[in-house]
């Protein structure tokens, strides 16, 4: 996490680097990584997709980069007043705000170019989005499980076991997680849950007492923050991570946007991802050994999968062998259908065999 | 709310009805209210649209017929024995869970034959889908504001303040909002807010604080569970509900079901609607009035409008004006373009204007 003061110094020293490039007669740039599939590469260290070495410039040099820099600029001073004020905003009404700045040329034209451009300061000043007190429209996950935490509200700070002082819905996360600070917990693993079926299907069957588990609601493909969280239950907890989702091409695109990050936030993997987060199911092979109800692979699911094959987040046996298996079969199927075996199927036998298997238990 | 026994024995009477029948020579049938936009008539004494007096009958004298009591009846079977083990499930873990029946016959070919057939039995039996302990696939609002309120879950009481007791992302309601009791409160109104950048605004801005007002997250086109906690809210704590959405047909639509229902729940009108709710805004007066950041009506918004003309919900002098105002400008607005005055115009100047104009405050 990175405080207010040095958000706002890392905004200031881009805006006084255009100054600087503009006082010594040169005509000011800001460089960026390349961000296509083809630039992204694995950092050994980190486990986790990065961008390479290529790069593009934006430059002053025409009226379009020119204006560019000039919407970088009048959008730094809005987050440095933001920063000052501690106050927040989201990507949207940063895009209306832009209206009532006095230079028409400064304005955006959609919201598109306003959300580009802070991915770029993000990516330029390696500060995150939430950091520069942007909130995410849509809020994160829930968590249920043997967790006790403290969140740092506008209102003082809150105290929450998130099992004892909630209600059957759970914890709701904070836009901003880095506002928790983890108090005490007796967590042996984490579960995140695609969907919010399964989510209350386990909390029903008190699997989260039972097992010890956090259960993660993530919600399909899960916010920034929901990402975040996740990552510091691992780091900070030292527990295992493990995604349970359903048996298709997009549910294992979600498990590796939770593992290993995505293209268009390949800039935040170390902040959102957690490589060593691990595949609990549905499985292709799960569909057979359970002879679970499916649906045909539609078109577009083969057109997923086999971009799957290419995608160097995928480039395992392990997913190489389901995912082919996948092919073979034709079929997909959801958590949910593990109720076709009964609603205490999935506490008490799928599970406990996978995570057995996985030596998790 | 009617009681776990209650609920199973109108569950139990149905199925009796069918063996009536049957011991008496005569073809069993199930009697229902024709569910179209014709047959839904305004309920002056409750103040929300309701069936008229059309109905449809499902009769066993077809092989099609039969096969759809056949599989009401096994779906009967399974609902008391939930209710009787204090379980409950997911519609789509109904739908796979029918794949376990000994007759072939009675398994569901879709989800939304299996859908149907719940909302069907809503409908003859009187008994809500919450109290036959069915659960939605998706959770329902948060809530942040000046009450206290006693939930039972599965695991006690838990005694919950929706500002001192949660955080920023405030309390999850539970699927079965009828699981809270509301024990103290200091709400002057409730604002039911239709996205999440809205609602993070007003929280940040301290407008719950400030207005003791209760802030509900309606989370676009809102769940059951959100409408029937409006609906609590108002009828048990007497307090003013006021709608607050995009200014545009979709989020009338949103407003439409808050109030008066919608034509596919109709039957639960007196249950989920609220009508007394009113709508605050964004009014097509208001983007005119505030110069608001538009976008032009597409050709879907136009239509959606031109519908709402026609719909027996929005057949009042306001709305009539409003809806062909904005025809006439041809533009729609969303909430967060009150950005583009600044991002506390919202809870310093719009809503307290509009709050007085409609004597709220």
């Amino acid at each position: 996490m990175t405080t207010e003061s040095d958000a706002r110094d890392e905004l200031i020293d881009l805006a006084a680097d255009f100054y600087d490039q503009f006082a010594g007669g040169e005509i000011p740039e800001m460089t960026l990584p390349t961000r296509t599939k083809s630039n992204i590469v694995y950092d050994e260290e980190s486990g986790v997709w990065t961008y390479g070495d290529r790069t593009s410039t934006r430059s002053a040099n025409s009226v379009g980069g020119a204006r560019k820099l000039l919407k970088a600029a009048y959008t730094i001073e809005f987050l440095a007043d933001q920063l000052e004020e501690d106050r927040s905003s989201t990507l949207r009404e940063l895009y209306y705000l832009s209206e009532s700045w006095d230079n028409t040329e400064a304005q955006f034209n959609s919201q598109d170019e306003s959300n580009d451009l802070v991915e770029d300061l993000e990516i330029v000043t390696g500060v995150t989005r939430e950091d520069f007190h942007m909130r995410p429209e849509e809020s994160g996950a829930t968590l249920m499980g043997p967790l006790k935490l403290r969140e740092q509200t506008r209102r003082g700070e809150r105290e929450i076991h998130c099992q004892e002082d909630v209600g059957e819905g759970g914890y709701q996360i904070p836009n901003n997680p880095d506002m928790i600070e983890f108090l005490d917990h007796d967590i042996e693993f984490a579960l995140a849950v695609e969907t919010g079926g399964m989510r209350d299907r386990l909390v029903e069957n008190g699997f989260d007492e039972a097992y010890d588990c956090l259960v993660i609601h993530l919600k399909g493909q899960p916010a920034r923050a929901t990402r975040r969280i996740t990552k510091r239950v691992h780091d900070e907890l030292d527990v295992p991570i493990l995604v349970f989702a359903d048996g298709d091409p997009w549910s294992y695109r979600i498990y590796g946007s939770v593992a290993y990050g995505s293209i268009k936030s390949a800039h935040l993997s170390t902040y959102l991802a957690t490589p060593e987060a691990r595949y609990v199911g549905i499985q292709p092979e799960d569909i057979v050994e359970y002879d679970l109800p499916s649906d045909p692979l539609a078109d577009s699911d083969i057109n997923a999968l086999e971009s799957e094959l290419e995608d160097p987040r995928f480039q395992t046996d392990y997913w190489e062998e389901q995912i082919e298996l996948q092919l073979d079969i034709g079929k997909k199927s959801e958590q949910q259908s593990l109720a076709s075996r009964g609603l205490d199927f999935v506490t008490d036998t799928y599970l406990p065999e996978r995570l057995d298997e996985m030596g998790v238990l």
